[in-house]
């Protein structure tokens, strides 16, 4: 190569498709070879005259590549293939469980329509209709049923906070059309330390979701089939895995699977309040035998309690916020139909809680031991019939499934968190089938050890609930408050007042709540977002100070002059692995020298004789270690020579077997390993691995 | 240094207290700067004329390491200090735990007196006299106890038996001062299958002994504190380890330790023998009230019976062998010494068990549920006294400690196993204290799953137990037999009957104790040797073909001319860890490409945008990966590069990331650990980490 006269070197496609000329692109050479960095061949080829050559660029079998322009490849799907036995079994298993990989230009695509992203987004909010008229009663019954009087009123009172918060959430996701959960529209508004604030609480939140729907669903199947009641906490975990699985294939196949529980659900309830309603008109009341005894409370009806009833029942404001959090998720225009889809489900959800409300007061239904209210007011409604049935199951499949909004959205905040590098890069990173991965098995997990610590009991994970929600309610419209008072655009004082009675409604609701429930479990979660905010900040330090590390002061400062490192290779015995890597050490660098750490000096000796007999140039140096062992010596070697060339760093190569089958592994002592693990954490200090191959 | 005049350059020793002047070991140096490999300071220093300098060897600060001469350095005690906190702390226990290390110079004064190898060698052997009679007595009672005349004829045929066993190993320690165990020498005499037969059935032997062993002394302990009965697996593990852990204090400590329980046991028994025989001298035979009835038995007195009931006793014989393999224990003159141990023990071991099985026998005593015999013997002799209980003390722990011959024994006989490549390299490595430390562990590990698999309890054991021990027995004396044959030494006729007679009574026994107590569990040693041997040559395949692969044929072949390898560098943007890589990159060599695998096309666009502006020589290729794959691309890119230079080897540097707490590497995604772990098992790839430290 050394010998062509660049000026006659010509660029020539020959085999090409395209027919396009390429320029060469090569590392700069000094020692008379070059490398095509981006997969060019290039051919010598004689000229016309004698003497004369050219170099043909020829577009090489770029396999599994595809050239784009200079210096830009693209890898084809082809790359992903597997290149073991094992790694092309785990690869089919992993394609057969969540689908073969997608491009990230498959993105755009999976979208949700506004039907499917009401089941994606809403599962949860609607599914707490299933439980929240039943908290409220359970309050209150304690007073005795006379209290019961304030169930309607009190039902009444969260609708209306329902509404403030959906007419408040509409307002953010028209101002943050790319996003607009607590987290964001905190940090844009009130700064880090709130952001964060609201950042651990729906953290906390998604996962408590998790874990109480799947409880409630557990337990509700098993009431059905109660042979299976030991084994629910390996049932609950077991349904976790399935919806993490199902999420790990991809958003839009996870909105399929999704829509028909919700539907089901929807349309059971629905049914069961017209014709609750027709029944209440055409006959009256029917007669309450049930709980026709008034009931003696223990308690008496104070403010606190009626407060605590009303915490109780918040609980089906959990999930409102998820739409907002999800915008960039939905079709274009991804605003206008999350607001839409919002007002659906804030509507939905109200017709749901009401109703159910509403017609258990009808009937004077209290909470019973074993039969939930919903079950009751169905059994009032329908009788033990088929349509009694349906609403039961619907309503299983319900709370199974709204543990999927929390799949939705708590990968999608651990990924905000992650760019801002409050959590750990893997965060951000898209799996095969485009869904962060690293957040849905994150959630899976620590719901399980919820599941798993609580017995799978819901009653014990629901006081811990709700508060997050709450807290992150408040800041995130105080920080819309904010917003529109600094940026005054048209209409920002009635978008002002709106967002301001939002704040302020959701500000003491939340403080309702962490107090009425301070006791039962609250504390908990009151004492968790401090401690997770710390880690927040914790992680954000050290990639900051990385950073700094990193930066280049001068940026065009060129590279240290080349300097042939001091190579070090410690040898056991003289054969091919070390000459091998000898050879490696000596295309590298002048300066090498050999090690042996023994204890054996009359192998030592043997090994001196061979050396010498050898001649190949590198000096050989015995390290003897009357204690037998290898590392230390070695480092007190490298120290040795480093302070003797004032501090330069040291190269050491290991000649490495790779053994045939992974438990050849065992034969080998692994000296290279523990040379490796050593050298890993010593300053200054390069290691290289020249393997040797056993057949 | 290059503008030093060679001719000039004058050795001189400063700050040596030897005063003596070594010559200058450096490296061959091509580019103006020198590596000296031994660690000699050299100091330019300006001579008596101007322009004049020379070269003057400082003796260097060492530090932890001492120079013995050119070439030949010694590590110091303080290279073993531990360099973090942790690896001090750590060192810290083991010390507290094992000693400190020992140099290997220590090894040779690591010796047994007579006194101490009888108690370290013997106790094996002797404990069984704990149980052999009652193994004889309880076959025969199944025949009634008119059977039991029996008891005797078979306890003087054991006898016999053990005193041709001794005089036959007599012979083999003295032609094996080095160590005579059955492995070397049927290997040295009958060929490597045979002694391979006698390696796995000693092995077995071995991990048996202290499963048994501590199986009885752990049912003893049991006997005497029932409450402690449910945590009997515990407690046998627990003492499984306190034995390990005193043996990898190293053999000297491990002599003094059981030394104690050996004598207290030897001085029981023999007091019990003397009192018993008084005893019967001076009133006859005590009224045998207990056994007075006769007992009926339900199994006829077949010949087959008889045989059964020998080779339970031959368990007697346990152990024999221990000293024989274990002569370079001993003071010199090892081999003297060890003969003389010998017969000590065989003639105390025939005392104890002929008298146990006499007093028995004269006592007309059977075995019974709950008590052994040789406590009912005792109680027999004592009466329940203190006298009683020092027997039966001695007893347990006599049995527990047993368990330590084989401690001495796996692990020297797995050392002679490794030396032949039968068994992986590390069970040729002395620890700190000179023990053979893997031997040790793997033994404890090995004798601990027996005795968690089944549940502590002797009974299953005993029928796996002496078939190994006599399969060995016989290998070992053929094998001299075929020496005196082979070799016809002085006298050969004579010790040729001696061994031939061992060779073929002992040969018998092993036949009659695996049919006899085939069924009851010794088929399961008469399918494990089978497997271990073919483990050895397993091992010894791959071991050997190792060494064919890296025999240097061409002895003197000088090293492959220095030829500067392609070198790709992954990056992931343009910071200071990329250029360290990148700067290293280019000291090796000037053919230098970086790669940058993303999904991401505008970060590739800026980054192309930084790169073109820093200017920094080195090629830039954007390796757009649709499927946000980082390994498959890569591995595809270097295997494009791989072919256009026709196969050359391809060297991958990686910047990597040092954290300064370990919990750090959480937050880095680690794509360093992922290439590398693909990169291992690539052919002709070499991989350089060059490190960035982080603070």
């Amino acid at each position: 190569m050394s010998e062509l006269n660049p000026s006659k070197v010509e660029s020539e496609a020959r085999r090409d498709s395209s027919g396009e000329a390429l320029p060469i692109e090569t590392a700069p050479s000094t020692n008379g070879h070059q490398l095509a960095a981006d997969l060019h061949l290039r051919e010598v080829v004689q000229g016309q005259r004698p003497g004369e050559r050219y170099v043909r660029i020829v577009r090489p079998q770029l396999g599994r590549l595809r050239r784009v322009e200079p210096g830009h490849l693209v890898a084809t799907e082809r790359t992903l293939e597997g290149r073991s036995l094992t790694s092309r079994a785990w690869n089919r298993i992993r394609y057969a469980l969540f689908g073969p990989p997608l491009s990230t230009a498959a993105l755009p695509h999976e979208r949700l329509s506004k039907i499917k992203a009401l089941a994606v987004f809403a599962s949860d909010a609607l599914s707490s209709s299933a439980y929240a008229t039943e908290e409220i009663l359970l309050v209150l019954v304690a007073a005795g049923s006379l209290a019961l009087q304030w169930t309607v009123p009190i039902a009444v009172a969260i609708a209306a906070l329902l509404g403030i918060v959906a007419v408040s959430y509409r307002q953010t996701i028209r101002a943050y059309p790319q996003g607009g959960g607590s987290y964001i529209v905190t940090k844009d508004n009130l700064g880090t330390i709130p952001s964060l604030v609201a950042g651990a609480s729906l953290l906390t939140d998604y996962v408590l979701t998790v874990a109480v729907s799947i409880s409630a669903g557990v337990a509700a199947v098993t009431s059905a089939v109660p042979t299976l009641h030991d084994h629910r906490v390996l049932l609950a975990v077991v349904f976790i895995a399935v919806i993490m699985a199902i999420n790990l294939r991809g958003v839009r196949e996870s909105g399929t699977v999704f829509a028909a529980p919700t539907y089901l659900f929807l349309f059971a309830i629905l049914a069961m309040l017209v014709a609750g309603g027709v029944r209440l008109l055409i006959g009256g009341p029917p007669p309450a035998e049930i709980n026709a005894v008034p009931i003696e409370g223990g308690q008496a009806l104070t403010i606190f309690l009626i407060l605590r009833a009303f915490a109780s029942g918040c609980a089906a404001l959990t999930g409102t916020e998820a739409i907002s959090d999800g915008v960039p998720a939905f079709k274009p225009p991804e605003w206008r139909n999350a607001r839409t889809t919002l007002t659906w489900m804030a509507v939905i959800l109200g017709v749901l809680f009401l109703g159910i409300t509403g017609l258990a007061y009808s009937f004077h239904i209290v909470p019973a031991e074993g039969e939930t209210v919903v079950s009751q007011v169905a059994r009032m409604v329908f009788g033990t019939t088929p349509l009694y049935y349906y609403v039961q199951m619907a309503t299983m499949l319900i709370l199974v499934m709204a543990a999927n909004t929390s799949f939705a959205d708590f990968p999608r905040l651990s990924y905000f968190l992650a760019r801002d590098r409050f959590l750990p890069h893997q965060f951000q990173f898209r799996g095969d089938r485009l869904a962060f991965s690293t957040g849905i098995v994150v959630l899976a997990v620590l719901a399980s050890v919820l599941v798993v610590a609580f017995h799978a009991e819901t009653h014990a994970l629901i006081p811990l609930y709700a508060i997050g929600v709450f807290v992150s309610f408040t800041l995130s419209q105080a920080s819309m408050v904010r917003r529109w008072w600094v940026r005054r655009e048209p209409g920002w004082r009635r978008s002002m007042v709106v967002n301001g009675l939002g704040a302020v409604t959701t500000g003491i609701v939340a403080v309702v709540v962490a107090v009425t429930k301070f006791q039962l479990g609250a504390w908990i979660i009151l004492v968790l977002i401090p401690l997770l905010i710390c880690l927040f900040i914790g992680i954000n330090r050290h990639y900051q100070s990385v950073r700094d590390q990193l930066t280049l002061e001068r940026f065009n400062q060129p590279l240290t002059p080349p300097h042939s490192p001091y190579v070090v290779v410690p040898v056991d015995d003289l054969h091919r692995g070390t000459l091998q890597a000898l050879s490696y050490a000596r295309s590298i660098s002048p300066s090498v020298v050999a090690v042996s750490v023994t204890d054996d000096m009359e192998a030592a000796a043997r090994l001196r004789r061979r050396w010498d007999r050898w001649g190949g140039e590198v000096p050989l140096v015995i390290l003897e270690s009357p204690y037998r062992s290898l590392i230390g010596p070695l480092l007190s070697y490298l120290d040795g020579l480093q302070a003797e060339h004032g501090g330069d760093p040291i190269t050491v190569v290991l000649p490495e077997f790779v053994p045939h089958h992974w438990w050849e592994f065992l034969l080998h002592n692994q000296s290279a390993l523990r040379i490796k693990a050593a050298l890993f954490t010593r300053p200054n200090t390069v290691v290289i691995d020249v393997p040797f191959h056993l057949r």
